[in-house]
């Protein structure tokens, strides 16, 4: 923009929306807009909600997941299944599991995966914590719902290695082809594990 | 969902940012991950950029623009020709027109267009106020940038009509080929408008 056309508290919105992932300079606009047309039903609410979140939100200190109580909203459900434990990188895994309703159960967030190459040792995940959680006892299976990259898995057997003491079940995700997945599109190791993993109708 | 996964706040926080435009309830959902993983660089700092700006957001009472002063930062530009008035329907075309650096001009924001089966008639519209601006000397050209719509094009007659009175240079927008797109995908219209207007190399 050659010259200002808003005031410095809507040049200041833009630029702050406009680093949320999916929204680039130009929607960043158009949300800002959108916002300072809708001061009141939503501009404020969403400033509050934006508030209340920074002040709330912690870390639960059993599995790592993001929330505003610890324990964790997920580790005090008690309809779910506590004996069953899915381990995943990141926060948004949790979420994209929760919203496939994949399983009834908990879960572990390590906050990444091992990487030598940018300094990231067991000692920067929850690994420890997820080893007491074991020792405490009360967990019969832990599901290694890691990425399928090189790092994950790196991960997953380091995860195993330390587990391995424990009269513990320790699965998996499935590979095969995603559901609507068009075969031509799939690469060759999702191919031949799908294969290998074939089922009878 | 089918239970809760995290606290009412980032629940809410989830729900409030899926109504901005270019963000539905999946990309919220990683939105609010990514504001509540940086709680002190970009929540904090938005939760203030917001309650500024609903503080302080205004809209101009001269043209119609929504800023954080009055007059507004293009009305009191004394580097801009202010004797040249651009009417747009809203502020987000006054901001396309400015970051195509189309023109170096002050503006008109009407607030939307003229229509009947709406109940949208001229005294919801800021018309009375343009040919207030029109009396009250200064402006040699107003240039009508509604968009090419049926209501829009009602709007422009309105608004010629209402200034027929003055000695005003009145002009529009120049249909034509937009730059960089493909006859074959143009409608029409538009084809037979640039092969009238066509200008010589
Ligand atoms: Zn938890
Ligand atoms: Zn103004």
């Amino acid at each position: 923009m050659a010259k200002p056309i808003a005031g410095p508290e809507i040049e200041r919105l833009i630029q702050l929306l406009a680093k949320l992932p999916g929204l680039g300079p130009r929607s960043a606009r158009r949300a800002t807009l959108h916002l300072v047309k809708r001061k009141d039903q939503l501009l404020a609410p969403l400033a509050e909600a934006m508030d209340r979140a920074r002040a709330n939100v912690l870390v639960c200190s059993n599995c790592g997941n993001i929330d505003t109580r610890d324990p964790c909203t997920i580790c005090s459900d008690a309809t779910r299944d506590q004996s069953t434990v899915v381990v995943v990188e990141d926060v948004s895994d949790l979420w994209a599991l929760e919203r496939a309703k994949a399983l009834n159960a908990a879960y572990h967030v390590l906050g990444g995966v091992l990487s030598p190459l940018e300094g990231v040792g067991p000692e920067d995940l929850t690994i420890r914590r997820l080893v007491e959680r074991v020792a405490e006892g009360g967990i019969s299976e832990v599901i290694v719902a890691v990425n399928a990259t090189v790092e994950g898995q790196t991960t997953a057997h380091y995860l195993i290695d330390q587990l391995a003491g424990f009269d513990l079940k320790i699965t998996r995700l499935a590979h095969g082809v995603p559901v609507g997945g068009e075969l031509d599109y799939l690469d060759e190791g999702t191919l031949s594990a799908a294969m290998r993993a074939r089922t009878a109708f």
